[in-house]
């Protein structure tokens, strides 16, 4: 519905980059894109074929095919936006010192739409005058060939800024996605969710990767769900250490709300399975040693940061 | 060479049972046998293999096939023996109070040659009035066919009372043990001895079963070779809840020691390979019981022994 919309009616004339678009910037990029927003999109591996073919977005919210892509194939040959979506995986953050100064401007709000801890503090350190914010996105999406996505389930977006005074402009920009057809809702307490997200993908992640088992399966089993409840309540000690005291009862909200979930190959497991990096540095190591410099240890966390290391090295070797 | 002493310059004329002449008690009975002890072998598959063929142990030791063994396929119809050496895996313990009774009479040593702990009090509870000791084996052995075991390296055992008093009689089977062949020394500190190869048991079994590596993968990948000794050090905390305080040094020496041996599948990851039962309530589930007994909580075995769980009942579903 949103893309027959006349651009005329649109509540703001923001431009949109997105850094990466594959299973998750694809999909919200298309949306803006189709809602009608300037969106530009910056690819890799993608380039040359969407660029002749399009992006297409299997999706359970309606499929697009976007033929006339503003596709670009590296940083320096992009309009520097309103709004840059970094959607790389964090194990590609080695990338933002170099693209990010070439695709912002002074005022450009950069979204860090990425999973785990710390990456809005290394961008601080690349944009020091720069707005920054945070997105969590809970969605199942997979890219299953060169610029198609494969949308499965869920898309829930929550924005949060990073930056002090940002939180207004944040809450524009989540009214541009929801316009756009994303669930989209904004946090005043970013680092406080980004905790909350990892109480979910510390045990699920990497239960998954080292179980090579789906969520289902890990719930189905007394003693992975318990161990699942554990290792939530070890990312709670680790918030609380870091001075956000979420409460006791999200443990039990979220075991009970992964009992609920259809089955689900966490994004780590998907990632293990075609040998792409695993965001262990991120999901796993920096809340670690967040905690430990506040002198708090997590040591399932850390047992299963470990195997996981040991995997990830053997599985791209 | 001891096959070839005659019977009569040995040192005792002390019957044994094996119990389980597996991987484990077929090479051990193998020996005392050809040595010339009046040896009784308690099979269960193998039974009418072994009767029609005899057995088999391609050992560095030397290789031996029996053609004259005393089998049997029911504990009724064996002699009840002065030494009865338990060679099951642990995860067969639940048959010992069916066992036990029919193979044992006033005054035989029951010797529990398994890994984990609390075999010795189990059997305790079933002969009140037993003479029970546990052996500790470091082997490296498969049983490679019915009747057939192939003895790859290492094979040193320790014996050590459980009942009071019994430690005179272990030093004489030890030495029945050694003019055999097997190289044998005794403990009079069973409980802590049992710790102690947990120190090793509990990393390398489990972490080679959840990331289905041997010993020297594990060593060479800097996280989990420190992850191991994190999981020795539990081990330690546990000796040390329950009264046996190791060494802390004790570890460094276990690293290096496992650092030095060739590439080695632990006893689980070949029971896992052929899908049966894990060993994970007597190696894991016992320590950390006995620990948390004492108030200790041993949070990254506890993680393995879940993980282990999972993957043991999925592996024979």
């Amino acid at each position: 519905m949103q893309g027959l919309l006349p651009h005329t009616i649109m509540q703001s004339t923001r431009s949109y980059s997105i850094i990466g678009p594959g299973a998750l910037g694809g999909l919200y990029g298309a949306r803006l894109h189709q809602a009608g927003w300037e969106t530009h999109f910056l690819f890799h591996n993608d380039f040359a074929y969407v660029k002749a073919n399009g992006l297409r977005v299997d999706s359970p919210w309606g499929n697009l095919h976007l033929k006339d892509v503003k596709a670009y194939g590296r940083p320096e040959d992009m309009p520097r936006c309103d709004v840059v979506c970094v959607c790389l995986k964090t194990t590609q953050n080695h990338l933002l010192p170099t693209i990010l100064p070439q695709v912002t401007k002074p005022g450009s709000v950069v979204i860090l739409m990425q999973n785990g801890l710390g990456a809005e503090e290394e961008v601080a350190a690349i944009l020091p005058e720069g707005k920054i914010a945070g997105g969590l996105c809970y969605l199942c999406s997979n890219k299953i060939g060169p610029g198609h996505i494969h949308h499965v389930d869920y898309g829930q977006v929550t924005l949060g800024a990073h930056t002090a005074g940002l939180h207004p402009l944040i809450v524009e920009i989540a009214a541009d996605f929801q316009e756009a057809g994303i669930p989209t809702n904004t946090t005043d307490t970013l680092a406080e969710a980004r905790w909350r997200k990892l109480g979910w993908n510390i045990p699920y992640n990497g239960l998954s990767v080292v179980l090579s088992a789906e969520t289902n399966d890990i719930m189905a089993e007394p003693h992975t769900r318990q161990l699942s409840g554990q290792l939530m309540e070890e990312v709670l000690l680790g918030a609380r250490a870091c001075g956000y005291p979420i409460e006791a009862e999200f443990v039990q909200k979220l075991l009970a709300f992964t009992n609920k979930m259809k089955p689900y190959s966490p994004s780590m497991l998907l990632d293990y399975r075609a040998r792409r990096p695993l965001e262990i540095e991120y999901i796993y190591e920096r809340p670690l040693q967040a905690a430990a410099a506040k002198g708090v240890q997590l040591p399932r966390i850390a047992t299963l940061a470990a195997q996981l290391r040991f995997l990830d090295a053997r599985n791209r070797r």
